[in-house]
């Protein structure tokens, strides 16, 4: 390994997930140099973490890797601690699960924020929290709620750079297995790339959003649509999806969210979408973020924290 | 064909579902003679309608058939047409679908019913409504909810001797797909013949029923808790049964479902007992009726009130 190679990349930046392994080798100053991806998710490995990793940074020069996401949980390659809330980032970067590989490189691995609650049994994220000290360290001070759709939607409140509370709502599972294996399959149809666009969509967020009509009670109606009307089974698809948005938004509301918070929406594209679209509909102003840039941004953020390469020690 | 056969035999009652196809031969009394039953529900036939009920009535007399469920749908036999609210006795026998065979056999089918409102997107009933009347048989004067859970789990509200609304939850279903399709799967185990009196099961219902935490928040819960306090998994199973029907009960109280109201829950004995121990443990009184044994008193009101059997005219 060349000199030259030590002192381009400062630091590989880790997003390891359930279904990708995503690596960024950076420069001191947190400018990408390279960026590689293998379908090396924890969800597909068990065990040779530390192999699947080195393959996938073959050449790349021995510098120390941060990672965030499941490769912390107790599937990955070490079951990082969670941490309490509130969870303000130095408290994140103290409990980093630092450690030296045998091919002798510094690893440390993103803890995730775990909570209890009188009112419901706990809730724990991992790799989001990564995603809001990027947003911190973009909009440092930044006092809202922060949405994280996905397969598990994670809306997280943000006061005094911390991570004061959050909830999971299973947004995305709860509407892939209503439109693709329960017996609503047979009023939906076609595709879900632009379902924010249809009629339908803001049908479904008027009902359970706006309306306040109950998830559970609102979902049999994907089949009376069907059955009375013979409506087009992609409204139908659409109407579906703002039910299951619409319901997740209302019981964030019901759950004490603050109705005039500042909402940021962190996610890939289509998706932030959506959900922008349900907001802008029930009168609610957003910004959308790119969640992965701000996975680098956080993790640049902690490499800093922790002295893994220069810059200021803001938390 | 005899005489006495003809004699002994005045009424067929036809309880025919997705999965199941049961019929019973009556006496003009009401009384059951033999009863008989088959896989061909419909959810398996696809035409040959008429052949499949022929071959298990095999041997009984040419008595008049009456049918109450998905044969009625418009994967059914006929479609029989839906009724509209509210839907009285009188208004639903004056909608049977009657027709003759070709073998001769006069056959009627019950017709559903649906509900239109400004509040939802519409809703149907198909077989439910045979067991109100069948409970309006037994007990003429009920006003309350008739609740008759499964895997699309009904309220009915009746008054006056009609149905007077309804609503459907997909509880059964929901349950059984987060159960074990979901990544909760994961976090749960065990069988679910007694789930009802596990502490879980009491939790859950608080949460969703008495502390009214929606059903969407709620329901990671089940995740966190495997996670975080490595909570038995036939625990969380019965915490994850606990969830949704008191998510059902908690939806139907946002819909306005009078709290003071009689209830009635109608159905098989297992399911029946885990919901009548839901209203115990919110402090609401319920009485328990068998779902199989209403349908066949719903079918010989019917019959008696078109005049296929003797018997007085009540509505």
């Amino acid at each position: 390994m060349s000199n030259r190679n030590i002192d381009a990349g400062a630091l590989i930046a880790v997003d390891w997930g359930t279904s990708r392994l995503r690596a960024l080798l950076l420069a001191s100053d947190g400018r990408v140099i390279e960026e590689r991806d293998s379908d090396d998710g924890i969800g597909s490995l068990s065990g040779g973490h530390e192999e699947a990793f080195e393959r996938l940074v073959l050449g790349w020069p021995m510098a120390s890797a941060i990672m965030a996401g499941m490769v912390g949980s107790r599937q990955g390659w070490r079951e990082a601690p969670y941490v309490s809330l509130p969870a303000t980032v130095p408290a994140l970067a103290a409990k980093l699960d630092r450690f030296v590989t045998d091919r002798g490189r510094s690893v440390a691995i993103v803890p995730g924020v775990m909570l209890r609650s009188n009112r419901r049994d706990g809730d724990v994220i991992r790799g989001e929290e990564t995603q809001i000290i990027g947003l911190l360290d973009r909009e440092p001070g930044f006092a809202g709620v922060a949405i994280l759709p996905g397969t598990h939607s994670k809306w997280v409140s943000v006061a005094n750079g911390a991570i004061t509370d959050f909830q999971t709502y299973l947004t995305g599972e709860m509407f892939d297995l209503l439109a693709h294996r329960s017996f609503l399959r047979h009023s939906v149809g076609g595709d879900d790339a632009s379902l924010s666009e249809r009629p339908g969509f803001a049908l479904g967020i008027k009902r359970t959003a706006a309306e306040g009509l109950p998830f559970l009670a609102a979902v049999f109606s994907v089949r009376a649509r069907a059955l009375l009307d013979q409506v087009d089974p992609a409204d139908n698809l659409a109407y579906l999806s703002g039910l299951v948005i619409g319901g997740e938004i209302a019981a964030a509301a019901a759950g004490g969210s603050d109705r005039n918070a500042e909402i940021r929406i962190i996610g890939a594209k289509s998706l932030a979408r959506a959900y922008a679209r349900a907001f802008d509909l029930l009168g609610r102003k957003t910004g959308s973020l790119d969640g992965t840039e701000l996975v680098t941004a956080g993790l640049v953020h902690l490499a800093r924290a922790i002295g893994l390469i220069p810059g200021n020690d803001r938390p």
